[in-house]
């Protein structure tokens, strides 16, 4: 198989995973990313479809940024300005090859979007040391969804090149807005999966190694992200205190009790207030407050307790002030497992891959993805999804200032994929 | 006027005061000192009328005992049997001397509770040493209402004994539960004021020695006094936390919140959370919790601010744990100030009296007495108030546990308002 | 086996129980129950030794009693006497047949210790029906503890019959103290697990239907049981709130704080404030504050880490509030497996037994039991233990006040047990 | 004395306003406005003496910007630029007139800085239609000193125009950062005070309406700025939240237990957590918290009461969350009385001016001046000082982004002052 992946192909796919890297865009501002992505899909011969098109607009979670500003910098950085024109609102695409010949649909998903991160000037960083380093100021990937777009691209072009070799349809899903959980739903909402065979999701690093390969995952916990804004009353803190509705102290008792929430019977679930911004003035009763949450639970069951759990200790925390506080959900993901049998197809097709010195069935995942909606619709019409841990070593944790991974994680991730291509959909 | 306090009348002030200090009785429970006192007022010839006479049901406030309990109690304890067992529910009494002749109705007022403190034991204590001590555990005169008592019935001897020199009506108060400030409200709502054109009330000590009597008395403090229960839902705390409803951490919260109530732009305010109990085992999670909860204001206004806010704080305390919470209210005073022209009466009246050393107009008051609430009545019927401080070196604070007052200043006491009666009351 | 149950002795079984049921005593009061177990087992033949001959003062915690007033009372509820005036401080006993054949240490430990409850007295619940209901005002066996003490003298009725058969040591531990975890580490200090070959602990109930018997369980939670004492100053709070030291604001902010303690990545953990009492008056700044927590974890790293974060926060909300706090251990409990070997013996031994519908051999518990010491000090050792869960259907959970169980669990633990002696210890 | 006020004395003192509103600059940030105050003194023959000259470095609180940036924003909005390059760092000045005869020194005192506000861009806003609204995002002369600064170079012409007539010296201190409380103490350090006989500050506006002049002020609070800055340990929340440290929860715990700071017997305090900003990422424990916070008392030793107090709680709450905090002093006032004498001559020269309708001796300060470290310097040395009350008509309260003063105060102002320096300093 890796001899498909040409000395051409797999400098494109570093390059490319460098531009990504230097030019990053977070969640629902990825114009350039996505006029990248569209022209070479669109030169590959495949057809083309703008999230625009199928995105319904109620599914859209999150989104909030100023188009045209992001779109000038997009242009700015060299996107495509052909692509970028038929871009109106919304960031990502699917794009498909229906070969015409009976077989499955097998969709593969890619998420494209950075992490709101400054990147270290560390000159011992590579990015740095290369001159790739992150050019927007307050954003990186420090996920590697740049290694994953990039990666999609190599295997888009082995696919294109052997299409003839090919049966059913290959769909490359390009998701926008996997941090905060939020394109993936929309995604799905927009019918993309509802006749899929098998369904495909990969992530680099996850603490293993470059060598390293999981056929699945397990372990996803169910997530919900909630913005909550308090507004109360400001007055003068030494002139008419009375006045005042504080709304700071309506969320600092919110965000105690907040995580005071029980823990649940059933299993684990976690609560976090990760940012708080309140007030105006040093002697200002201040009149608003804004928090990040995120609740999780191991179970959609779990997960509903937290939120109307976080939910009550919200309003009654404005309530104990007099505030109103606005409470909305930026973003959600469930929790699925992987399909043991297409778990063994990515793990015999690992082993036919250089580089790799380990395979495993399964990793557990104590975090989130977006790509659960997908692979539970996939599942709830009879289809198979699996989500593969591809193994790279990493200079820092994930979403870290230093975080980079090891680049031989790409041929090896482009020799399984296209090796689990050949399983499923070769005529 | 000092020549009126034989040796005997003298004698049986101190006497009455430490039998009174040695069977000390919480308020709405003084079945014993009620009676005896009713049987004293009614040998001496006044018309006795007692509280269940008059007493609205719906004006008594924190009344919570069991009746029967305490009248065996108190006659166990040598209660007039007779009187008592003319007493139903609710104790205190008036008694007055209606002189038959044209002349101002002159009111006085003496509390009769006690504090719940248990007494020290310490053989320092001179209650200890004299035998006197409180034999009724966690009850204690510890503000000084047993002199207050005893002073009432020595000046009714006075005025007895001379009755043939007044004109107009002479009526003595003898208030229930002044502690929590619920029987002065209650008092006040039967009437018992609407007549009154000089009302005197009078507190032994309060920071100043034995010798001094201050006129008048301003700046107490408006209170409400708030109980709060809070109801959730226990659950084993390891086995299924999240069936819980918590009732601790609602009333925790509570706490923390009331305390932050802001000061007001137009003068003091207090809140205090003085008592807090919850829970029912350290492994359940705790379903109940109760809270003793205090408010003050310079004003009504301001009163009114805190009390509302302290609402708002407990009923959103208690949604954000989706528990219920009851708030009653347990005793209220109000504000006023001392008339200028009665308060110069009384230093008239202190400065002929023997061992007096010191006569000031005007004390400030830094608590709360619900005598505000007769005072007030009064003044808007178009009469004069007062509350006289009469100063007593004492062993420690009011309510704490080692406080004694110095008996000295008893005979100044009836000194001074014997005094103010003949230049008030005199044919 | 069942055979062995002789009319008499289960009429004994069900007398002994509702006896103890009648005079629950809390943990380290147990004086009646000792003294009465004591003589049974000696008249039986065993030899007997009470905790004080063993139990190392330094390793006893949560024992705060007045010794003699409790003595006092089991005397008056017809402990006997004799034994009781044995009994100089610590209750519990340890009793033993030596056959003198070579054989394994077998030890079987059963807890006697009731529960902090005030029992019903709804004429529904059965030992109100029946007149055993609790005569000792907020203490009730609502756990059990009273069939396994019943059940204990049973079990060693049948050995004592049939000493001649059995081989090795038969070791019976009635263990003081349970609730809160408190007696099991002492015994464990106390070296009486050191030889032991086969342990078998017991619990009946446990959400399991009577006719159920697990052989064994797992998931018990780490724990420690704290109790933290804050100390303020006390102030009026109308008068001088600035000078206080408001202990039951720190300790509402410590529970607070408590209860957000984050969780663990390695597994579950548990925090709760069971109980907080503070205070001393409603117009008092509160001078003290006490309560009562639990911490749990499924390991002893998570445990620890709960507990250490635990202290920093008592000590910081102290701190907040100038205040000290007394922190001290009240309970322990470690976590530990039942081991399968013998719990495959215990299944067959249910299997013969008359009333058994359904045999498992592994339960879940979600709490604690400080069992685990004595299980895992004998498994450090070598030997083999096993925690049995004796199926008891119940009118209510345990630790509820309308708490009861089926009384027909009895025979069938007694068959059980009986068959498990048989099989370990038959000559 | 109002003839002295020509045309276009007049019309320079409105168009220099207006100049300054259009063009406010924050604390320790107000390079045009002192390069510009510099060039009119130093025309008019003054002694200019800025800031860099006579500011102790170590006296200088709350001052952190970026000098060179600022100074370009000055030089880019017309600052003189000769002036301006002579200032190195600190923005103020101080402008003499030594007339060389002998006299007193009286100093006068104009604040000049803004507030951190956001002008309102509503049509119906003078400033607006006008077309002098601030041209500096988030910063707005809602407090008058832009009328305060032009004020003060309008008496400076006066003074220099008759400096023939005047004894002993007159002295123009152009105070920067009044907001915050930042620059008075600074000046006081600096020794500009030490030589004053009389010492004259203003206020327009505080709800008195145009026309009322009130000759001093008493009430001041005492303040402490107080900024905290907690620092944690950021860790993924879902993933390994135990690894955090929370000072997002150590702040708001910090935030709470500020606000339950108790009262002090002796008088009003206050304390206000204003700005609370904590956090980095929704999914990441927060690794910092950032605090903006105020402290007042009506006595330096209530304030001291109440910082001491904050200290406490700022140290627990971190303690409780194993995080550092850094607490540093932003700014200082303290409080004074105006001088009785001094206030008569203000009253009298008020009653000569036209346009005032009403004059009192004495206005309520509910807030903080830092004037108040100068006027207790110069009482301290035997001098005399006061507090000009100048009544304002104003559109919306002081701080607010509707605010707007009536100019008519202005020329009221002069007259006042001009008046006053007749009175204190005429040969």
């Amino acid at each position: 198989m890796a001899d498909t992946l040409t000395k051409d192909r797999l400098e494109r796919m570093i390059t490319r995973r460098r531009d990504f890297h230097r030019y990053p865009e977070s969640g629902w501002c990825e114009f350039r990313t996505t006029a990248k992505i569209a022209a070479v899909m669109s030169d590959l011969g495949y057809e083309v479809h703008l999230a625009d098109e199928f995105l319904k607009p109620e599914s859209v979670m999150g989104r909030s940024l100023d188009t045209e500003k992001e779109k000038n910098r997009a242009l700015s950085q060299g996107a495509d300005a052909q692509w970028l024109n038929k871009i109106s609102a919304c960031t990502g695409l699917m794009a498909e090859l229906k070969t015409g010949f009976p077989g499955p649909v097998v969709a593969l998903r890619f998420d494209i979007d950075c992490v709101d991160t400054q990147e270290t000037n560390d000159t011992e960083h590579l990015p740095v040391k290369l001159g790739f380093c992150s050019e927007n100021p307050g954003w990186m990937h420090a996920c590697g969804h740049d290694g994953h777009a990039s990666l999609g691209l190599a295997v888009a072009e082995y696919v294109a090149e052997h299409k003839n070799d090919f049966c059913g349809t290959i769909r490359f899903l390009f998701q926008p807005a996997e941090e905060g959980v939020r394109g993936g739903h929309a995604m799905t909402q927009a019918g993309l999966l509802d006749d899929v065979d098998y369904f495909i999701a990969l992530h680099l690093g996850l603490g293993a190694p470059t060598g390293t390969v999981y056929g699945g995952t397990h372990g996803f916990l169910c997530t919900t992200k909630i913005d909550a804004r308090f507004t109360g009353k400001g007055a003068h803190a030494g002139g008419e205190p009375n006045e005042g509705k504080n709304a700071l102290l309506a969320a600092a008792s919110a965000a105690l009790n907040l995580h005071a929430i029980a823990p649940h019977r059933d299993g684990p679930s976690r609560i976090n207030v990760g940012v708080l911004n309140a007030g105006e003035g040093r002697n200002v009763i201040a009149p608003n407050a804004f928090m990040k949450i995120e609740t999780r639970g191991a179970t959609e069951k779990i997960l509903n307790y937290v939120y109307e759990r976080a939910v009550q200790v919200l309003n009654g925390a404005a309530a104990m002030y007099d505030c109103s506080v606005e409470i909305s959900k930026q973003g959600e993901a469930n929790t699925t497992f992987s399909d043991p049998e297409l778990t063994q197809i990515v793990c015999e097709a690992a082993r036919e891959t250089n580089g790799v010195t380990r395979t495993d069935p399964d990793q557990l995942m104590s975090g989130s993805d977006d790509a659960c909606w997908m692979m539970k619709r996939v599942q709830d019409h009879g289809g198979k999804s699996t989500y593969i841990g591809l193994g790279a070593t990493t200079t820092a944790g994930h979403h870290n200032s230093r975080f980079d991974f090891d680049e031989k994680c790409l041929p090896i991730g482009y020799g399984v994929l296209c090796g689990v291509l050949n399983r499923l959909s070769k005529k």
